[in-house]
């Protein structure tokens, strides 16, 4: 396993396209604003390194039998799959936002099942040159960039209708020694601190659209791979010089739009390409791992109530039966989701490749309740925080000669609380609801994995109605005809 | 383990001293207001009998090693729990109702972790008692009654204050061959459906009270105990000849007012006396337990939900999308309250006496969306049902020739549908969210195993708010002196 | 103005062919479970008597010039419009039920909206033949039964396709001095307690149901009207002959199946007749005015609310911050009821027939909220209420020498309070949450006047959606093209 | 009544002393992050010349007679105040934000009673004096800006006990002239943009802080005040040239911290001093007023709704149900507030002075739903964007010949929907829920106006519990002693 700083120095060596208000990055490491999701990413490693965290952080490569950081891992057990809850939260306390690995880590144990279930019915050998691919990444620890979603234009076309064929990603051109892909992946969480790529389909495919029913890997730095960043809330606050004023001061995330322009993926890389019978049960793999990796959610929302239970302290209000009341609720909240990762994580089953994945209409069940809370446990937090949140003066107020005193003097709050730590702590829970890590903790947990609707569509497909008929029928004495 | 009828036989032998409507029941299983709640706790032998249910309707014991019904079993790993769960959504899938047997269960499994506590500390034998009776129980498949809520007479004040003494139970005489104990036992559910009666304590006793720091285990008809039937909505209903206006056809549950008058109880019965200490331990574990045990619910819940598609179908109303919409409401709901029942049951440990248990705060946060969701649930059916629900004439209505030809008339929906059919599962509606089962369904999911406050106390109680402070203050540069 | 008894005698003359529980009924007014019903219709008879109501409960005739009961008004301006929505929840909060007279009302009006505007296009003479009708129920201070709703069948299919033509109520013959018609109506709140019925068509009709879009006035006891009592929760607790039980010991509600076997109704009594085209209209007019009526559930909310805080009282938890903050809870949800039936009145407007109507879109919105607030009342009441709401024996137990005894001593609660008014509040929470109250509080909340879906539509189509887009398309900059 | 150009040219003639980022402001109207703030307040101005709203936005001078602004209005009667909540939803409307204006008149109506009031009991000349005052705002048609919220410093601390005298405004010296006030009002919305300011005392006041009992006006640029500018959200997105990203291209808002370093004030502009027994009813009538006000946000909530339906109709999900659902969701939501704010005003009441004032429970009621819908509103408006709206990258990127080809084809929707409109509304929703604009629906709507639990405190004071209680005792047949 990869120490952070070896992390750090293995993406140095990365060449990638980046651009950013209108401009290239050059040294994406510097760069103020990208540099809080390379910390995030770093802190994975070095969680994994600290001997308490052990259990959680890591596991055992059913490939090579060594340790390797769980993110690389491929579940064996449901233990293993209750573990990525746990270590979800733990991350996600310690960082207060999106730490960016799960994506790779779902994406892999994806492929692990369908790549052999292609090959069983197919007789291909996708399998072997996925596990060859995977042996890589957890012997060298590696970051992956599970890309799936596609811009999708106008949503109630499929691909190959759309007016431009590449607003889905798609092979346009079959070589003897690989495939050339073009199109786009959206909302790529992370991309920047990633060492490869792993493109998937972002739907089910048809016949007609056999094209696009590709999936592979690639090097992020790969030529033909274009970046452009993002903008998130309140993201310019990193390059004032005031880390006051972000709130988190050490961690963040970033979502960049790929573009893939004629890039050439060798076979040895391709994980599947016009299997689109499997494209179906692909997705439904991934949204089912991916679901439940909102755990970290849970963490996010451990730092959010334990800045509201600051604040109100600080306030001097934690004593008021409705702001405890409130603290409750949060919690209430908090855990009723940790129970949900945690259950469908405990109620998984082996795949045919032997591959453990989670209890499918729980991690919908999850998910879904992840689209709701936060935005609760969000505005409870603004009720206890109080109007000073969004009212603050800057930092550089705070530091200058004229206004300084003032603020010292004036918000002041509790005689044994100093104003600079109330000011801190209002900073975070604004940046939590209102600025950069609201982006992870409110639309993210909301779109991320699937928007609520996609939720509902496999909650209604999961469930066994008819059982549930049968047994109320029965109880009020309706005789079903056979 | 007992059949249903060996269960009904060693009933008739039992000579219980009831009153209902202010008259006292010779003949208690052929009360036809009774009646129902004993064919629920007869499914509970039943359902053990059937091969399909083996795995989660049995167990083996640890004491004996046979095979025992679960409901008689202490639970040895996490996957005892599990199951425990699964079970309680069986049994209400089966019985749309309460099925009575999961307090004295409950009891059974905290008075093994507490009986074990006491000797540990005091060099009692009350282990040694305890498991004598369990031994009984379980060879002789017995039903326990788990008597814990006092009548309490005003909240606020302890018991040796109140104005009468006895409104909390406790020992009157202390004798060289055991106790006198006077007081009754308030909301004993399904109490005339049992064997015996476990009583313990309902609160937290201090020195002051310590003689109401006890509990025993006592025949069900042993003289001096008395029960008086509460009433529920549309109780008489079940006496009218007309089944089809009682919704659910066979199953109900009961509750009654239990007192003891002056009761001796040989000392080889008791299993704590005066270590009050012990009786804040024997709650928490108790109400953990107990809390676990909601998953009822979630299989009455199914009922629920199977009705509301039935009606949507047979109103022709099933294909609208709110009514869609609504379903999946229900069965998310449904089916995150399954998710925390199994989370605390999986995230179970061992008790010092080897005995598992849940994890307390699950438990908790699973119990109170318990006192939430059902009413939600069952608001939704109301709304999909329509309006007939509660306008509907009666059966005897229906079977009259004068009336009975103009309500196969008007109340026929789909000419595929019968109206008797419609009207039947109205009616099972009708029960669940205002009749006999929504005393179950609902009242009793707000108060049963504590009102929802009692959650939240817990809740607040057992989260980490320290670590979550901690994680909030270092993330935005806070310092906190050692 | 009828007194209260005048209106009973006025009834006694009334020959209505009623049944229920499969027999006819002949002495109705004398029914215990009919009874609570005519006491609550009673009520705005004697409440329009006292001089500190007059303002709400009577109006100034714009026929006659004479004082009239406002229930037979004609709303000439928004005050009108005002104190219908004070009267609501006046007779709410008096009877604790619904009082059955506002159908009739809403049917008044509406058919003063409709027949002027029939006739202005048509040249019929609807106008005059419906005032000289209202002209007697003003004079007579007449009860009106509005009766809508048709059995409807197969909802997919309009009137003239259903299987039976029956299921929408319709003309089967056409005669020179007048029409014969057939079907039924259900859900009929009230209609027993009525002199005359109103029938208007239940949706908007087009010409191949012209037959089916007709309205006219009838007497109650007209040859060949059948009335069937619906069932209600908790419906037999009238006849026991121990009133405690009943929880609202005075008042109540009921609803029946109509049914029309070919009734003659004379030209004069005719309002429609094939003019489809005014169907939907005439339905659009009803339901605004009727979802305004349903300010009588704030009312009863007021009652339900009072309960709460007594048995709040008498348990001695009214002091606890969470029982506080869960009534405030209940009135914040009242009163948001009560601004939203206040703010449709005051924003009325006057149709074309000088007749005053609410503002239908925030009409729409509140009885959308009154289709869920209640719900969430109820819950709260019970939580507050506690366990014994559901398991409190019978008051015939309470009388029995036996047990009674037993219960005094057992269920009394703080010293001053006594137990059977403990009982007593409890039994009324009861009654409301899960009882015979709990129909009209709750169900006929979610459908009376339409159920949710219908509010939904109609606010998705009242609103000016254009006109909020092409303000948010100024603010950030879309030019639209004109 | 000036024009816009003339409010724009009397702001510059102010010299205020404004602080933002450590720096001086000198040219406050040329500086871009406070612009939009001033835009907002224009707009109050610019509408009031429309002739179509010339009703909603004018009104006549009670003084004068003369047609005025309707901020600077006196309310003579319930009609004037709906046209206020009117007002508000209009200009809430066109602006999408705060337009500032609202606190100053609530603060004049609100002095005109309590002058009026201590007048009557004291025999002062605060009316008088306030009435001069009054006159010259009509006139001129000033912006006033009402400052009531101190610092607060220890909340369980009255003024006179905080460790600093000053974290609550007071009078530090009386002088034969005046008096000479000293302290901060926090959260001021608009100050920049006001001419006056009229200082209110926050809380009641008892007669140890009579000092702190005080009420002047004084002019926004008068030496010894100082403005610290507070931070919002995404402010200086304003600063980068590319408007596209602000979302909200004209308007927004602004809070600053406002310091009275030793302020002299003539006798002539004060209008309390020490009479502290006025303070209650002065924050009592304010909040009722001021609660009222939050009608804007119905304004604002249109923008959102119409920013919604337009990205669900350029992402092509427009006709999907579950998006029309939320739709219809969103507008319940709205226009239950707006039935809130529209009962209050039409249910208002005169004063002693002759001042109509709003229903202060039913304000309190809308305020509380204020605190909560708007986030609810937010949520359904982020479901339906799409994650697009927290990835989109940056104006700038789509203006560079690198990368706006590139957004340019990936992120086009609808063939006959442009990228950059579908870019500007994501903005505009991201403004509204997470960026500046989201600082004035969001966290002003739950804090603005008093928090959550003030509204529940009056809401639990002005209901008439008594009552409810009486009617529901009678029911269940309670008989209350005398």
């Amino acid at each position: 396993m990869m120490t952070p700083e070896q992390y750090e120095e293995s993406l140095e060596k990365l060449n990638l396209s980046v651009y950013m208000f209108g401009k290239k990055i050059t040294d994406i490491g510097a760069d103020p604003i990208i540099r809080p999701s390379r910390n995030a990413v770093a802190k994975t490693y070095e969680m994994a390194q600290r001997p308490e965290h052990e259990e959680v952080m890591t596991a055992t490569s059913h490939l090579s039998g060594k340790k390797i950081n769980r993110f690389t891992h491929i579940f064996q057990n449901s233990r293993d799959l209750v573990l990525k809850s746990k270590m979800g939260r733990l991350l996600g306390s310690h960082t207060g936002c999106c730490f960016q690995r799960c994506v790779g880590m779902d994406a892999l144990n994806t492929l692990s099942i369908i790549t052999h279930a292609i090959d069983q019915k197919r007789g291909t050998e996708y399998n072997r040159r996925f596990l060859h691919f995977l042996s890589r990444v957890q012997d060298q620890d590696l970051v992956c960039d599970g890309a799936m979603t596609d811009p999708k234009g106008d949503r109630s076309l499929p691909p190959h209708q759309q007016a431009d064929p590449d607003l889905y990603l798609h092979v346009v051109e079959e070589r003897n020694d690989g495939i050339v892909v073009r199109g786009a992946k959206a909302h790529q969480t992370g991309a920047l601190n990633s060492h490869e790529i792993i493109v998937m389909p972002t739907a089910t495919m048809r016949e007609a659209d056999k094209d696009y029913a590709v999936s592979f890997n690639v090097p992020a730095d790969h030529p033909g791979i274009t970046y452009i960043m993002g903008r998130q809330s309140c993201d310019t606050r990193r390059t004032e010089g005031h880390p006051m004023d972000m709130g988190n001061l050490y961690y963040g995330g970033h979502e960049v739009l790929m573009v893939f322009d004629d890039v050439f993926i060798p076979w040895e890389r391709v994980f599947m390409y016009k299997e689109y019978e499997f494209t179906g049960p692909l997705v439904e793999k991934f949204t089912a791992y991916h679901r439940q990796s909102y755990a970290c959610k849970v963490g996010v929302g451990d730092v959010l109530i334990g800045a509201t239970q600051t604040i109100a302290e600080y306030n001097g209000t934690d004593k008021a039966s409705h702001v405890k009341d409130k603290i409750v609720e949060m919690n209430q909240l908090n855990e009723a989701l940790f129970c949900g990762t945690l259950a469908c994580a405990h109620e998984g089953h082996a795949e045919p490749s032997g591959t453990y994945i989670v209890d499918a209409l729980m991690a919908n069940v999850f998910k879904y309740n992840i689209t709701q809370y936060p935005y609760i446990i969000s505005r409870l937090a603004q009720d206890i925080a109080g109007g000073l949140m969004v009212t603050l003066p800057s930092e550089a107020d705070f530091r200058a000669p004229e206004t300084g005193p003032l603020m010292e003097k004036y918000y002041r709050a509790k005689t044994d609380t100093s104003t600079e730590n109330r000011m801190r702590i209002l900073r975070l829970i604004e940046a939590m609801t209102l600025g950069a890590q609201a982006v992870a903790y409110l639309t993210e947990s909301m779109h991320g994995a699937g928007s609520p609707q996609a939720q509902r569509i496999m909650i209604a497909r999961l469930v066994n109605m008819k059982e549930k008929q049968k047994r109320a029928k029965h109880l009020c004495g309706i005789e079903e005809k056979p």
